[in-house]
This record gives C-alpha cells, sequence and structure tokens, in this order.
C-alpha cells in the first residue's frame, strides 16, 4: 500500500470569532497528510515552500511517517500564505490576503521512488499542474481522487475536463457540483459527472454532511453536530485524507469500502474543526478516531419496525 | 390514538423554475393531516377557511379521514392566501402577495370531541393562538409538537417563550435554532432550547435532511436525493405531519420511535416537493411510503469493519 498525496504545505492566518490563530502551518497537502497518518505508516507528500518554512514543521511530518522527499524548498523564495476571516456562521469567510510566492511556479517533480503510488490524491492545484502529476507516474495509480474548486470550473474548465478524464473519484461541494453539471438536482449532476471521467463523486455538504455516488447508488454520511467549531480550514483536505487514507490502507476499493472511508474521512474532518489549524489532527490518535467514527455510526443507528 | 392538527388551510399560489401552479389548496394544516392520513384512519384539524373555499377541497379531506369539523368557514369572508416564487436553487424564495383575510381574525374553537385530543400538533401560527388552543384542551395532551418561525421571534418572543413551556417537540430549521438560543451550536443550542420547554428538538435543514435532539442524545435523518425537487412548499408541514402521524399510531413516544417517525416525517416530505402542492402526498399509498422509507435506510446503511 502506497498514497501519494499532491496539494499544498503552506502557512495561514486565521481570524474567527472565537480569536486569531497567527500564522500557522496549513495547505491541503498538509491536511491531507496528517489526516492519513492515522491509517497509514507512510504518506508520500509532493509540494512547495520557501526558505522561510521552519525545520519544526518538516520535523512533524518526518514524526508522522510523511515523507518529505517531493517537497521543493526554493532557495530565497516565500511559502504560499492565505489570510482569511470567518464570519459570525463561520460557513462564509473573506480572503483578507493571498501570497502565492513559490506556488506561482509550482512545477511538480515526483520522485522516481513516487512514481509507482497506488493510491494518488490530487489536492486543489490548477488543473495544469494536476495533469503534470499524472503524466509522471510510471503506471495509472489504483485510484485518483481529485478535489478541486468552483475558481478552477470559471478560469480553466477545458484543462479541468482533460485531468477529469483520468480521475476515478472527485470531491466537489453541492454548489460546485451544480456548476460543473448545470444540474440543480445532486442525482442528476453525479450522472453527468460521471460522462466527464470519474466513477465516484463525493459531494462534501462540510456541516450537513457528505454524499458518495457511484452508478445509481447513494451513500449519505451526516456530520456529526459537534459542541464547538472553531476553525472550518482545511476540513475538506482533511476529510480526503482520511477517505483516502483508509482506502490505500485496506486496499479495498469496493463501493462498500469506499462508504466506510467516507465515514473515516468524515470523522477526521469532526477533530480537524474543534481547534485552529492542525491543532487536533496532529494529536489525535487511533484510539479516538474509533471512538469518534462510533459516533457517527450512532448517529443515524436506527431499528426499523416498519408499520403497516 | 388520536392526532389533532391546528393550522392554516389556504390557498397557494407557486412560481417555480419548473412552471406555475395556479391557485392551489394549501396551509399547514391541509399538509400536515393529508401527510399523517397515511399513518392514521381519522386526524382532526382545526382551521379557518372564507366562503370561497371550494367543497371539493373538504370532499378530499373527507374522503382521506380528515375530521372537520374544526375548520370554521367565515360568511363571506376570504380564505388566507400566499403568493411566492423560488429563485433558481430553490431554497430560496420571494413572497409576492400575501392576503391574510380571514385568518386575520381567527380565534381557535376546539369542537368539545376534539378536547381530548391525546397528540396535539401545533402548527406556524401566531403564539396567541397557539396558547389559545392549549387552554381549551381538557386535559395536557399526551405529546404536543409545535413549528413556528424566526418571524415570531422578531415580533412576538415573549409570548413564544409562554407556549414554549407547554411544548414537548419543537421544530424549527437551524437559523432559527441558532436565533432562538442565541448559539451557533446546535449542540448548544438544543441544551438551551430544552432549558425553555420542549424535551425534543428537531431541526429541518430541508435538502440537508434533520436532527432529532433529546436530551444528551441525538439523531440524524438524511433528506434523500431526489432526482426531482419540483416545489418544496409545505415540505416542513408534511414532515411534521407524517412525524406525528407515526406517533400517534404507533402510541409510543420513546426516542427510539421518535427517530423512527422522524424517518416516516422525511419521507412524507420527499413525496411532498417532487409534484406541486399536494398533488403528490394526497396520492401516495402506504406501499409507497414503506418503499420510500426503505431507500431512507439504505442511504446510511453501513457495514462498519472498523481498521485498527
Amino acid at each position: 500500500m502506497s498514497l501519494l498525496i499532491v496539494g499544498t504545505v503552506a502557512f495561514d492566518e486565521l481570524i474567527t470569532p472565537f480569536g486569531e490563530s497567527g500564522k500557522i502551518l496549513g495547505g491541503s497537502a498538509t491536511y491531507g497528510s496528517l489526516s492519513a497518518s492515522n491509517f497509514m505508516d507512510e504518506i508520500r507528500i509532493v509540494s512547495v515552500v520557501g526558505e522561510d518554512f521552519p525545520q519544526e514543521h518538516l520535523d512533524l511530518f518526518a514524526q508522522k511517517g510523511i515523507n518529505t522527499q517531493g517537497v521543493e524548498q526554493v532557495k530565497g523564495g516565500k511559502t504560499f500564505f492565505w489570510k482569511g476571516k470567518y464570519h459570525n456562521d463561520m460557513n462564509t469567510r473573506d480572503t483578507l490576503d493571498t501570497q502565492l510566492n513559490v506556488l506561482a511556479d509550482f512545477d511538480p517533480v515526483i520522485p522516481e521512488a513516487f512514481r509507482d503510488t497506488e493510491y494518488l490524491m490530487l489536492g486543489n492545484l490548477t488543473p495544469a499542474v494536476q495533469l503534470k502529476v499524472l503524466e509522471q507516474m510510471n503506471q495509472r495509480p489504483k485510484l485518483v481522487a481529485l478535489d478541486t474548486m468552483n475558481f478552477w470550473m470559471d478560469v480553466a474548465l477545458d484543462e479541468l475536463k482533460v485531468v477529469l478524464k483520468q480521475v476515478d473519484v472527485l470531491t466537489i461541494n453541492d454548489e460546485e457540483a451544480r456548476q460543473l453539471s448545470g444540474e440543480y438536482s445532486l442525482v442528476k449532476a453525479a450522472q453527468k459527472i460521471f460522462t466527464m471521467g470519474p466513477e465516484y463523486l463525493i459531494i462534501k455538504k462540510g456541516e450537513h454532511g457528505a454524499l458518495l455516488f457511484h452508478g445509481s447508488e447513494v451513500f449519505f454520511a451526516p456530520a456529526l453536530p459537534l459542541e464547538e467549531v472553531f476553525d472550518p480550514t482545511g476540513a475538506g483536505d482533511t476529510f480526503a485524507g482520511g477517505f483516502m487514507g483508509h482506502l490505500a490502507h485496506s486496499q479495498d476499493i469496493s463501493f462498500e469500502n469506499m462508504k466506510r472511508a467516507v465515514i473515516y474521512g468524515s470523522a477526521m474532518a469532526s477533530f480537524c474543526v474543534e481547534r485552529f489549524g492542525t491543532d487536533q489532527i496532529k494529536n489525535v490518535d487511533r484510539k479516538q478516531v474509533h471512538e469518534r467514527v462510533m459516533d457517527f455510526i450512532d448517529l443515524t443507528r436506527l431499528d426499523m419496525q416498519l408499520s403497516k
């Protein structure tokens, strides 16, 4: 089993109704790999950082079994930085500052040792960069998952469609599914998206849970109602990391196991939002993950005695 | 077993992206009682209509076992009318016309034969009217459920709080739960609302499902992803009717049975939105309800083999 995550390793600065984070570790590959590390002993990441990226973060990755051989550190460069402020409802946010820095010229080089990886997670990046990753693999991975966003549908739809042809699992939110398909009904949206390449569609709905579509089948994973929703940053990437981590660990890509993977991803995301940044997901252990998964199961557990 | 629903019987005119309904039968007591009629042989309603209310609608109620003895028909009066237009996303709508007509002076009189009803559903009305209903009951019903909305929290919060003290089950949406409690977290909102009277809180989230809170327990019912969402009008009242209909029929108000009731309510609501107005819920039969409930069960069915 092997898992490769390609995405950003970044600095975030977050302002929420509950406080300010200061400049902290962020990025899709960061959240995804820390989340997946609860399921596997080695995760490979490919990303780019600047000379300002501190050793302590690299040490954290190493400690979690995250292989950073594919993380290019650009001499004299600065790490991608994003600053955002969440509104009181925590569902909407304003971007206060975006400094692409070294990400602007990110030309991913997949180390030779990573090119046979069986499970590949392509984090939200320009479709052109996602395509370059696929082109460097020695053979098509067993499973390719891709995350994207409305921005790429607006500015790079043609390229996105080329990448989608090579993807097994697409993870987007409900509005993005509607935009990509032109269909309001998520059932119809899924069917349309299946004609574009992916065989599985995961619709992430944040505090409203997640839907997994495959063929004519559908599975719904609720979101756990939480006492504290502290910071939603990275929840989607954390979900994807748990999802792919479970699949890669179990070596089983049946629909039934994908359903379990969606629950594992949801459980990891529920930890993520309870603290700032990676504070919670980097400290959680497998026992806590197990208990949280049981909370998810209990949430929809029902002994149905059908009335006549 | 007996169920009384107090609410509006009205005319609606709906404009959706899929067409216009013309002037059709609507109102919370209408949707609620038609929905409940799938679970019980007699439902009592209390409402008010004008002289313009046609016999064919009264015949429909009679045919479904809905006792309209408590529906006052005001000579020379006109029936409550609402006209609305749904936006493309079907989640938001504009009110184009509201004519309260006979509803403006609605002073509910509960027929003597209804005053011992065990299950009482108070549809969304002014809190003062809801209170008048409770005062006329011979004894406290076995279960009182109440629906309300943000408007009454804005203009009649003190009266609403008086009614809430006598209510067992409150059904509102997530934003209303946040407004009523002053808490963003729905878990905390539920705990606060429990101190106001209700022992059960149902948070209706439309296409995102429903949450049932009781003490420290929580149950999540998904919404079924549908191919066609044609008209969301009345979905909440249809949910409440199915919920109360199942409880009153089964004579069991345990938390476990309330979970089942939430699924029955959700199933009925899923039928409601597939057609204009009451077109679908007045024609559905128990076999179809049974099959739809199985679809809900399948949606979250999961054989969890926990990984270590």
